[in-house]
């Protein structure tokens, strides 16, 4: 019998959800939830329901793990805590600063429906918050980076759309070569916010739009852009439709210690992710993490986790026999 | 009370435990053990006992982990079933293909005596493992590819300086730049052995040796270099020892994969080591994962285990909330 999947919410993230889960021999797509008008919403697998999220409850014994798939401002805060009453569940919560608080109401609902929730999963939060766990238990004598990028920012790009006269825009995150290198030499630069990333903006305005207002509203955006080399290019809606389309991303985790007398041996520790999805990519971590909640739930563990606190084995369809034998 | 760490096996390694241990506040060094003469065994901290291995067992109820820092062609297979009886045992065991075997012999001795232990922890096996595990359980659709170096091989060097004529000898694996931007690009392409690495040789003869049947008896041995392009450097004694001496290694684990619609989207994950001292660093992984060892053994836990089936939260001196505040 195969991990029956549930997904909640049918954006990017959930069809990236669709991917993943056909990618995989022990799982099935049991069905998709919608706020939607469930007439309304085609999904590309046949022969899956898709159900209105009124009716979630009458699921509760027809799926093993529910993916929930909405955003970080509005909607996970609410359906996490939610549906871990009923569910076992994975989100993708992404607001670092308010983890703790996320995680702490979707442990108590989760302990009180008797099920595992996985918050926070994806690549960052996600795999760079392990490669950042992993690297400095490691090298305690040491100092983190994290650079992203290239790669599209999606809030940035809804701020530069609410500004007048934008119609629209996409902002990618541009990670400083120079930075990069000095990290990777070793030498543990202090490196200001500016000096790590460029902010490169693509720009299509309204018909008649003041683009030297916008190109000035941009660049002193407090908080998104105030603290940044940024770039701002203006273009037509055709070029902005063929080249800016795409959801590609990536970034760095680097840890660079010392170890030795008087630290004189240096270690450069790096994950570096090159992502052409950056949706598919976080719904292919989610569903690996669906596989260790399925476990975890079938042991009978109870409440909410995160990657930190999972076992690598539990992603991972092979036993640990054929893990040991084949991938240490 | 802090973790008291006992370290048997004074050699590179086991110095390289040495420093690790100070590096780490919630940790201290109890006693180095021997097979040596004690008395003839002058260790770097002061006011640490070393014993000889024949007392060890009155230090059962002293030492919360033992680090096993002997070699894994003969040492370990003895010595990590004897010691996980009496103490809560880490070792570097690596040689990958016997590595169920051992587990299976650790894990019948340590639930015998009811401890802990983590076998074949480093950096290949040991990071590289949890990396190809992490990364083939969120790509199943993609190749994983490993390359060592650049640094020296210990097992190759001593093969060369088995040959009569050679004095002494060291091995560089070398990783092949274009084969890994090959893999970086994505493209998954199929790669000989002979692709992959290059090995380069430094040699100093004896006195009167011929070179020339030197180099042909090196590049022609099999398994060790007839199956790459091989490199063989003869210098004199006196660069040898200045230009040689070092410990320095690395290596890159690269998986490439694809997502969505035919696979439209590859994905390039990547972990890349750069290590000034390998044993150094390698020493520093055994003592994360004995803080992790101890802590699954005050849980209770019993038996061997492997970094796959470790939690990576229990490696870090930090608590669970400081772990979600800081790191995710």
């Amino acid at each position: 019998m195969s991990i029956q999947i549930g997904i909640l919410g049918y954006g990017n993230l959930g069809r990236g959800v669709e991917y993943a889960v056909d990618a995989c021999a022990d799982m099935e797509l049991a069905a998709v939830f919608t706020r939607r008008n469930p007439a309304s919403l085609q999904i590309r697998k046949t022969g899956v329901p898709v159900v209105s999220v009124d009716e979630i409850n009458a699921w509760k014994d027809k799926i093993d793990v529910l993916i929930l798939c909405g955003g970080s401002a509005t909607d996970l805060p609410v359906q996490t805590p939610k549906y871990a009453k009923d569910f076992n569940v994975v989100d993708s919560f992404d607001t670092h600063a308010r983890i703790p608080e996320h995680f702490a109401a979707v442990d108590a609902a989760s302990k009180e429906g008797g099920n595992v929730a996985v918050v926070s999963v994806g690549w960052d939060p996600g795999l760079f918050s392990l490669s950042r766990a992993y690297a400095s238990a490691i090298l305690p004598d040491g100092k983190d980076y994290t650079f992203w990028g290239r790669g599209v920012s999606q809030g940035h790009s809804d701020a530069i759309r609410r500004i007048v006269g934008v119609k629209n825009a996409k902002q990618y995150t541009v990670p400083v070569k120079a930075a990069l290198e000095a990290v990777r030499s070793g030498r543990n630069p202090v490196l200001s916010t500016r000096e790590k990333h460029t902010r490169e903006c693509f720009v299509v305005l309204e018909d008649g739009a003041d683009a030297a207002r916008i190109e000035q509203e941009i660049k002193t955006m407090p908080n998104y852009f105030a603290d940044y080399d940024t770039t701002v290019h203006f273009i037509d809606e055709t070029e902005f439709n063929e080249k800016h389309g795409g959801l590609a991303h990536g970034g760095f985790v680097i840890r660079s210690g010392a170890t030795g007398d008087n630290g004189a041996h240096r270690h450069v520790m790096e994950l570096s992710l090159k992502l052409d999805s950056n949706p598919e990519f976080t719904a292919s971590v989610l569903i690996a993490y669906a596989r260790a909640v399925y476990r975890l739930s079938a042991e009978g563990q109870k409440g909410a986790k995160t990657v930190l606190d999972i076992p690598p084995a539990y992603l991972s369809p092979k036993t640990n026999e054929e893990l040991r034998a084949s991938l240490l």
